[in-house]
């Protein structure tokens, strides 16, 4: 079965906007066997939407639409469906009393602009929005099944999820449980990763499998299918295994989560606090690791220790070391390591100097070398890493990446 | 004078990627006064692009297409554009010659399979690609000239500047000089600031005013259109005293720069230093002043004490002042700048402490509260801000902004 999907509206027509939600429910839908034949984005104009649910309608069997159910004048998705049916637009008294109820549960009185927000062509099942004031509704248009959902990101996430797809699972007759399983992995590039695992296609031919870099991590994707649950148990265990035969250490996480996320897990389970010294990642690490709600309970600090001065004040490290071996040096970067484990008085403590660039690299430690320093109840150790030059940015990321995975393979392999 | 946009690739049909080369193009385009009606996305199939360029070029007077450029069995746009006129590919020499020189500059032979990327429609012009191995080309369908433009963002951007908008000026026989002018403002919301700045549409109808938010700032961007340099020069002086009027305070920079870089630019013009104390921004004023290119010229370091004992310890905050107010305090932010400021020896020093949520808040200080404190030459000083409730993630954008506005206020206004 074939699907289009269409966004509306004049900030992602213009170029103001650039539209994340067509690329989400075109990513939903094909996991669930859906085959999505074309995108189209058009701005808030009558006659072109009109023009183009007619056009759809006529090439495929499902068009999801997001956009245009809000109360203002531009907001044209209902009318634009109606028009293109030949219909006229009702007022559905049971979503009026919901947007009211929204409003007053905000000690608010319904504007009367969202009145609108309630009129649908005569054909349209409503399809309620519980987290906002726009209602979203399904109807046919030529030979197509339509269903329109709101343009602000979480309120389509939730209704495509809870309302849409089980409609569409419904309409192909299928029977089918389906699944998406994520697998993060570092330390392997996306075309190496997709090489390295290239007999995966003949031995899991039931397996649909995908790839999406994170940078610098790169996601497996294994889209699951089958009779029932257990059916589908069996083939990710048998594919799991497979995967970690192969790739061993470079799995990251079986259930796709990020690496500051599976050091956030490892560290609560073990109960152990963490303190970082960052040099040339400058803070990034740290923020990685605080976006996560309720890392005060294992990250105690960071020293962004980005003058050598601060190194010293802050750290400890002697100024003899920089002296002799250069802040970027893996003396330094252990120095730092069991400085910041000293004052924080953490378990671990994780260090980085090292050149982003895009100046300041010698013959002798060019642009993408790193010194990552690891300090934990059994001492210190230090390692030197050096990786292609890119951009200053891209460099941060990795190198932050690197020293989180240093404290992971020491936590869970002491490797 | 109307145009079309058109991106091709699977991974962008099935979401594997989202499309964000479709909304650049559309921004430029419409700053030159072109009409975008419509954007659309289909896969690498030989059948559906052809018909759809046959449909695009019936529809407007341009089409930009990306993607499919590439030297794979995948890469379709050079064989769907032949069919859709009904022509052959052939070989360009030149082209071919600047693929082989272009390998034998990175001390590699041309695999055989990039040939294919010298190959285009007889009628043709080529479009030379300066950073990549994918040469463009333009040529007519139906109504429409089209111009094929690689996927890969910097080459598609660089070719668009430099080869298709000055023949796309050439089309629309425009001598009009044009120029778009960004306006950075923090501190008022994209609603409030179109408000604020409504009369400009009457004052200034000769040039166009967008919005574009970047959390937690926002940009106005001015559309300039004149007969000459001077004319424009001009009319940005005149809507430029106009905003200033308006905005005052409110106006981070009129080069469309962010808080970081107006911070970076001044500390530099000025020989200042700078440490940071972070608790609720965890790291993210660090991340964002390091990730400019010789920030170490005046960022000397962040000390981003999560735990309280951190604070005392690497910032000799006092036990009894967090005991006594609460880590969340104008008194602990003032100590923590303080601390800061001595220990790293920087002319400036700007601390954070606050509550990002989810969890946290208390009825006196809910999710939101920030303390900033800023110390100086002159002194040492603390405010509280308090914030509606939001995501954690966005928490720490607008708290780290807004002690970075902080700073700038005190520098720029001593206000």
């Amino acid at each position: 079965m074939k699907a289009e999907i269409l966004a509306t509206g004049d900030e992602l027509r213009s170029g103001a906007l650039v539209d994340t939600n067509s690329a989400y429910i075109a990513a939903k839908l094909e996991e669930t066997g859906i085959r999505i034949t074309r995108h189209t984005c058009v701005g808030d104009d009558l006659e072109a939407l009109a023009e183009l649910f007619q056009e759809a309608g006529q090439r495929v069997e499902i068009v999801i639409v997001t956009g245009g159910l809000g109360p203002t004048q531009d907001d044209l998705s209902r009318d634009a469906a109606a028009r293109a049916v030949g219909e006229k637009l009702n007022l559905d008294q049971k979503s009026l009393a919901e947007i009211e109820a929204f409003f007053s549960s905000r000690q608010k009185s319904m504007p009367p602009a969202n009145r609108r927000q309630a009129m649908f062509p005569e054909s349209a099942e409503v399809l309620s929005n519980p987290v906002g004031t726009a209602p979203g509704f399904t109807l046919k248009i030529e030979q197509a099944v339509f269903f329109f959902l709101p343009g602000v990101p979480p309120e389509m996430k939730k209704m495509l999820a809870e309302q849409v797809l089980p409609r569409i699972r419904r309409m192909v007759r299928d029977d089918s449980f389906y699944r998406t399983e994520n697998i993060t992995t570092f330390g392997i590039g996306e075309s190496a990763l997709e090489e390295k695992v290239v007999e995966f296609y003949t031995i899991f031919p039931e397996i649909k499998l995908g790839f999406r870099a994170h940078f610098p991590e790169v996601q497996l994707k294994l889209y699951l299918k089958g009779s029932s649950e257990a059916a589908i148990n069996r083939q990710r265990d048998r594919a799991v295994a497979w995967f970690q035969e192969k790739l061993g250490h470079k799995i990251v996480s079986l259930a796709g989560k990020s690496l500051p996320e599976v050091i956030g897990d490892l560290l609560i389970k073990r109960h152990l606090t963490l303190a970082v010294a960052e040099s040339c990642t400058g803070g990034l690490i740290a923020d990685w690791l605080t976006n996560r709600p309720g890392s005060s309970e294992y990250f105690l600090m960071s020293a962004v220790t980005y003058a050598n001065s601060a190194k010293t004040e802050i750290l400890d490290v002697p100024a003899a070391t920089i002296e002799k071996h250069g802040a970027v040096s893996e003396e330094t970067a252990a120095a730092m390591a069991a400085g910041a484990r000293k004052k924080s008085g953490a378990d671990w403590a994780l260090a980085t100097s090292g050149i982003a660039g895009p100046d300041g690299g010698t013959p002798e430690k060019p642009v993408g070398t790193i010194c990552i320093g690891l300090a934990g109840p059994d001492g210190v150790e230090s390692r030197r890493y050096r990786f292609p030059f890119r951009q200053r940015h891209y460099n941060k990321k990795l190198f932050a990446a690197q020293a989180l995975n240093r404290l992971r393979l020491k936590l869970v392999y002491n490797s």
